[in-house]
């Protein structure tokens, strides 16, 4: 299985060179082709990139000749991972799915397509199946699936156990997330340096819409969304890395105590724990004991950022139960999320 | 009205300096005893205190003896300010108004006892008139009057609009609050920095029950509490002052739109606006019609740090409305709301 | 002398806003004209800036219509203070000069014209008369002066009491920089959030030069620059206002005791002291005997921004003595030095 | 090797705790005792500790006794750590050298002792012969060394090859320290949130001596300290981990230009490179050529904490050659350090 040759569309940006730093010594996929706007196009990575990443620029991509992102480039990729921005996701995606080229996106462009998995392994591994409704392609080769929002990563997966055990009738949660999330150069040191910012632009939506994608039911290649409203407050705090939801949640059964709640959530098992993918964490859900915790830079980079953390179950005096829920926006919330994508994927012979 | 004689407990401490930086150059009150613990005792101000405020410690203070917290070391005061810590306020508290001194408290101690007005001036004056069913003295000559949490002023005063016009039947609310509310030293900077903390112990249950008697009615000398659930998530955020709340609230009576609940708030009259309170702001509650306000860096300190500032008014998908309100901890939601209610005292000729 | 009439070019700009926060209710100036770049002419100022200064756009501004930067559009102003990006500020205030118009520029382009002041009215005000030997118009009518770089100002006023009293051999410091000091949007803050970054690009070679000219002796109308080496290493902190200087300086005759030099310092009279110029300090050099302070957060605004803060004289094992200068950069450090500098032209009758 | 057995002395604390993280896995030593206060002593760790690593405590020690800091509480160990404060480190560290036990210590309290190596192991390797000199014990058997103050490593470290080139005469420095140096709960955060501390106390002089005996030269068992002046101004900065120095240095045999002395570096080797030590990082100088590199939040985990990060090495107006340079301060400047100079002593047959 180590032999996937892998393209990179946006490798220039925060998310693409995230997409290269986790792709590091992955033992199953290897990055041969790297695409960015044409004002990179033509010279090597190492010229092309402003490196923001801590560690060091593999020097198995900085000597790649970056191309532009357009699907003849790309002649040798089994799959490309995009880490485009959405001005130019929905088109360029496209493109390369039509050409018979999977497409692995981390964008928003196609979040919202009936026939496009929004994909968490951990919580709807059966939606990669609407893949065969797709029709990029006539032959099938192509086609788009992508991942969720940054909030909505973690807010479905810690739902997920309540939305299955109890149901779930209504959310109401603030985010509070790291500047990571805006990319680079993103949110101005002066606005944010020991501050709150109570709004992210177009971010509330995403959080209100996806998770009752994510928790559809997919019958007959149809998928019918979940329907309970969720409303949210999204806020930007002084943090590197790690957006902390605080969450309120209703549920169509009453749990019996939240000592209950906090047992469903240990003892819960991941859909894929038996896949044996790479970055799949032990613990894709961890609930925190200690009511001090989840803190975003104590413990986003738990399992290498694969994690979401929770903490604080307690009864609520409104709706029924209320807890806090953390991971890393950029690891598990994207490019991360993303790889675990595709490797689901691989399990299941799509790639 | 210049000549009020003034005693403050627990000066050393971090709400007894901002009692003492708020009171400079005051129209009504001159600082002219001041009181710590025994350790302090003895030696003049400058001496004992750990000067923690940004500007210079007044000279009216500095040469000051510091005497112990005990009624018999203040015999010329009119009135004591208390910051005290609540393992101590409770008893001293208490002695000071057996004594026959009004004692102004910022302390939890006395706020849940039902002759005790817990008070914000532009919320519910009337109960000041609770002092009369005191019985600290039987010539009703020492009495105590409390001051709310720092969460509750913003929440309580920017739910004040909303009782009154349309009912509140529960709310949800996290608060994001700034490390000035733990004192000095306080937060540890390894335990913040970066960093969300999502519990600060024992203050979701202050928040959840001091608005309700502070919205409550005051009749025949009884004070019945208003009766809705609330129920929060407190978190500390790296930010020095400004507690930022992210609230939604369920309502009796259906607002037609944001926009209309909007106009109530840019309407609102305060109920003491006529009375030219010295440390009264114009507006105790200023709505921001920019969606990215208010932020606590940018607005804690507007008005000399008294205004609850709201903003991103919204219906909500779940209850009726979401909005976003922030207040200065330490001074509107500590000594400078300490300071409000003597004022408001002074003018009702309690003092 | 209240009837200066001013504009202010750059004005929709971080300096700009700065301008304008702190001349409202200046005594003897009024702005009644603003210039920006032609995307903002022609619009009012409320719509054409993004304000971001922490309180509210004053109202006499607000309604304004922004011009652009040519001095046909400004005939009624007395004088403008520019706060010009440098790309574009050579070119408008040699224009602005050259009709006539008397320039009081914020931006680096002529620092170092031999002809053009680079004053800080307590180091060098007798540099004024530069002005004469100004060829811009024929009448004299239209100059230029100009403020030092925002590390230049703590620097060259901490350094004068030792220049004039023992002479300067050499100077080594490490400046520590707010973010504000490269405007807005400025520094990301994934930069510099829990960061330390060692490099501020071209900031070096302003602060080895600028103190020379300051410290210059301006005699029969030529001014010769000091003579000895500067050595700085300039780095960005995460601090918002003030930059925080630690100086380490070689004299010619030396002091008996670091207990001497911090005495000199504390008896230091400004030569403008006696002048009663609107935003001089009470101290512009503050010596804190408290070996913690100064601390930007504690003391950047101290005397509304205009006092460069001294601590932590002592000998040093190499060359003489160290210490520590701290100022506010956007006040002192620029507008605020700028319009202290209008205020000595205006007493000299420059103006 | 593999079964060197460690006792930890002051296992609960900042310093203990990074040891017992940094050991786990290690192929050479076993922790097997663990020593605290009479306080903790006899609780389990997990119970005695409250542990502020950001990954999990591990399971090898959570389980273990936590015993006094007595030597013969520790009869099975073959070697102790110690992260003892040095308000006790003095008198147990005797203790245990008389008992025999060898002490890898990183307290102050020997470090200045004429017969206790003060060791960077990539510094001054054969210093660890002066234990030989050591008479805690008759036979030999029980010995102190000590690793330097954790700006006296990147300080040292980074002239040593200046040191050999060229001779130092003089060294001035600002460190800009991480809050993580002042240990838990260490720095509060109202200090340094947004803020420089222009002062650490008692570090300067630490500072000044350290690097003097660091390059000493040890000949027929007698050091003789290097002889140059040094001063420092000693800061904090919101950093969470690495201490940021800005070095000038004065030289006696000048260098050819800035370019020469980047190339010593590059080319610079370590004397125990070929020890294949397991904690040995491949660079313990990395010189970094974007000159806005080395930062903190970027750098300071570079090879597990180990290295030593350059840059900005240019030619310098006063004395001869400035530079920035930046360690781990808790890692490569306390407990990392700690375990080099063990793994050194193991392959040099003193353990």
């Amino acid at each position: 299985m180590s032999d996937y040759r892998v393209g990179i569309l946006g490798a220039t940006g925060a998310v693409g060179q995230k997409f290269i730093r986790l792709l590091e010594g992955h033992p199953w996929f290897n990055i041969t082709s790297l695409g960015a706007s044409s004002r990179s196009a033509g010279k090597t990575y190492r010229e092309a990139a402003n490196w923001i990443e801590a560690t060091a620029m593999p020097e198995s991509v900085s000597g790649l000749t970056v191309k532009e992102c357009e699907p003849g480039q790309f002649p040798d990729v089994d799959f490309v991972f995009s880490g485009l921005d959405s001005s130019v996701a929905g088109k360029v995606e496209r493109a390369f799915a039509e050409a018979g080229i999977p497409v692995i996106s981390n964008a928003k462009n196609f979040r919202t397509d009936p026939t496009v998995p929004l994909l968490i392994p951990e919580v709807n591994p059966d939606h990669i199946d609407l893949i065969k409704s797709q029709s990029f392609t006539e032959d099938g080769s192509g086609w788009i699936i992508t991942n969720p929002n940054c909030v909505a990563v973690p807010l479905t997966t810690s739902l997920k156990p309540l939305f299955d055990e109890y149901g779930v009738e209504s959310v109401i949660l603030t985010s509070m997330q790291a500047i990571s999330g805006a990319g680079y150069p993103g949110v101005p040191s002066l606005d944010i340096l020991g501050n709150v910012v109570p709004l992210i632009s177009d971010e509330e939506p995403k959080i209100h819409a996806e998770p009752l994608k994510l928790l559809g039911n997919l019958e007959d290649g149809k998928l019918t969304h979940a329907d309970f409203p969720v409303q949210a407050t999204a806020t930007r705090v002084p943090v590197i890395n790690g957006h902390m939801l605080a969450v309120t949640v209703g549920l169509k059964k009453k749990p019996g105590s939240a000592e209950e709640v906090k047992e469903l959530y240990r003892n819960w098992k991941s859909p894929i724990a038996d896949l044996d993918l790479p970055s799949a964490p032990e613990y894709p859900i961890f609930y925190h004991d200690d009511e001090r915790y989840p803190q975003p830079r104590m413990h986003a980079d738990a399992e290498k950022g694969m994690r979401t953390s929770v903490g604080r179950m307690r009864s609520s005096n409104v709706l029924d139960l209320s807890y806090v829920a953390m991971a890393h926006n950029t690891v598990r919330g994207a490019a991360g999320g993303a790889i675990l994508n595709a490797e689901l994927l691989v399990r299941k012979k799509y790639l």
